[in-house]
């Protein structure tokens, strides 16, 4: 009798643990792009400290009680104002030697999302993609026309304009080069895509990405970061998901939405929800998922050699992990 | 004791009957953009008489064991080459006073997918899309870079080149009229975008969408209709999925793919799938979806006063219906 009453009683503390959290608890994680482990340890102590930066802003901002949509919308523009990724200054050249940006931002209590592609003159595509979500009834807004929106908010500090110019570092431009003498015409796969997923003390989700796209890209080309679904997903039923790798994988296995599907429809964990993916032979995703699930669990995983991640919770946890 | 046997041998002739039936058959579905009924007789009557013509095209094609990824481009050129429909000739104006084309190609036996969003000068942006998805590692260019991938096929008679006045009718530029004077800026929303859901006797599932937006867009606005996941998705394991209303529901909800994921996950129908997200209040998704089954079910379903459609189907089925 004492052996089948112990359980019962643990786990309603457990419940009533849990429930009382709920209401205090907040989460945070980020990555800087999934790839290879770099091997230039300048490059990873600057954006060790950008991550940690970024990380420790987000988590102020939570413990504030400020809105997991602020949050994750700081933390992204921090990142995009870096050179060290692959988003805002500091992105990859496309095939013409400019840059072409793409950001989402998704509001997982409303499932609200705007998001821009293509984008050229706005210095963090993140702040555009609110905009579209709150002040349109769009959802994403592509190449010239995003531009030509952003013309709206000359007197937003949040949308500041610059010469596409600013996006440039000799970095990249090393690597636009690399790439367009290996191969005539070939694309390199996306390093550094950033994003960003928060929980806030109100249990309320958003997640954002921000990227560059491919080095040496053409046509147009639109990968997953701008599309809500695929690279991006915020539900407070479920969780927030920002994804980076190839993009095009991500596309077309919905990536970010089927973490939500399977946890909303199998009724397993986000964790379980993301190795499932990451590990499926027939979905063949390269790259790395982060999430926050709605009790604050905090998900990092990765098929690739290495991913740039930090994360943060009301538990007490705090890490940075960097890599190229 | 023969009321419990009559069941058991009734369901195993039925089992082999469909075990038979699966190898051979086919399905077919189109929709011809869901909204209002219309009051111009000569209008339906002319969309019933195109929705006709691109069913027995599609019907006669998947009866010579033509592959459905053949099947519904097919279906979707004729549709894109009537001035009827919201796609191609006859697609609305942007605020402009122009056109920008997108249109979305999936596979269901890879799940490989290509789309081109804002394309000006295209004739049918349905094969543009096949070309992405073939001869690119990519599944979305979009705007003028989408318009210079099409240059690569200036000797491919599928990818014929048009001035962007081509796509333009009277009956649009009344609507552009219409709108723009209702209400300064406002957009309206999109009636007649066009898809093709098909289900050939190898067992394979292609889907299909292309469109010319809503009347008066701005700012490079992109809806559901290039993006696999959110306006169309197809999987053999599943189901092929072609949306048409508000794209924006269409996105937010992921819709495409959640019919996937709910069939693939809770074990219901396409029926049911579909029926449970358009019913829902809270994903407020306001259009209408087309499937078909792997099994070769059609569900047309809709929560607008009506959309064209249109079916066939191994079984004997044959059906139009128009709306406007």
């Amino acid at each position: 009798m004492r052996h089948s009453l112990l359980p019962a009683c643990l786990s309603l503390t457990l419940c009533f643990g849990l429930s009382f959290a709920q209401e205090q608890q907040y989460a945070i994680v980020i990555h800087g792009g999934a790839g290879r482990i770099s091997s230039n340890p300048e490059r990873r102590a600057e954006r060790e400290r950008i991550l940690k930066h970024a990380l420790t802003t987000g988590q102020k901002m939570l413990q504030e009680k400020r809105s997991s949509l602020d949050t994750v919308e700081a933390v992204v523009r921090i990142l995009e104002d870096s050179p060290m990724f692959n988003a805002g200054k500091g992105a990859v050249f496309n095939a013409a030697g400019t840059h072409e940006l793409d950001a989402t931002i998704m509001d997982g209590s409303t499932r609200s999302t705007g998001a821009v592609g293509g984008v050229t003159t706005v210095r963090n595509p993140v702040s555009l993609a609110r905009r579209v979500m709150t002040d349109t009834r769009h959802v994403l807004l592509v190449a010239a026309g995003a531009d030509r929106f952003a013309d709206n908010y000359a007197s937003d500090p949040m949308i500041q304009r610059v010469a596409n110019s600013y996006f440039s570092t000799e970095y990249r431009r090393a690597s636009l080069k690399r790439v367009q003498q290996q191969e005539k015409q070939k694309e390199s796969d996306s390093m550094g895509t950033v994003g960003c997923v928060a929980l806030d003390m109100n249990g309320n989700i958003a997640a954002a990405t921000s990227t560059g796209g491919l080095t040496n890209k053409k046509f147009g080309r639109i990968g997953d970061s701008p599309i809500a679904g695929a690279g991006t997903y915020a539900d407070n039923r479920t969780c927030g998901v920002s994804c980076t790798g190839i993009g095009e994988d991500f596309i077309r296995n919905a990536v970010a939405y089927d973490v939500s599907a399977r946890m909303a429809y199998k009724g397993v964990s986000a964790k379980t929800a993301i190795e499932q993916i990451l590990s499926s032979k027939e979905h063949q995703v390269r790259g790395g998922i982060i999430a926050v699930s709605h009790d604050g669990q905090i998900v990092t995983e990765f098929n690739t050699p290495g991913m740039s991640r930090a994360a943060a919770d009301s538990g007490g946890r705090f890490e940075v992990h960097v890599a190229e």
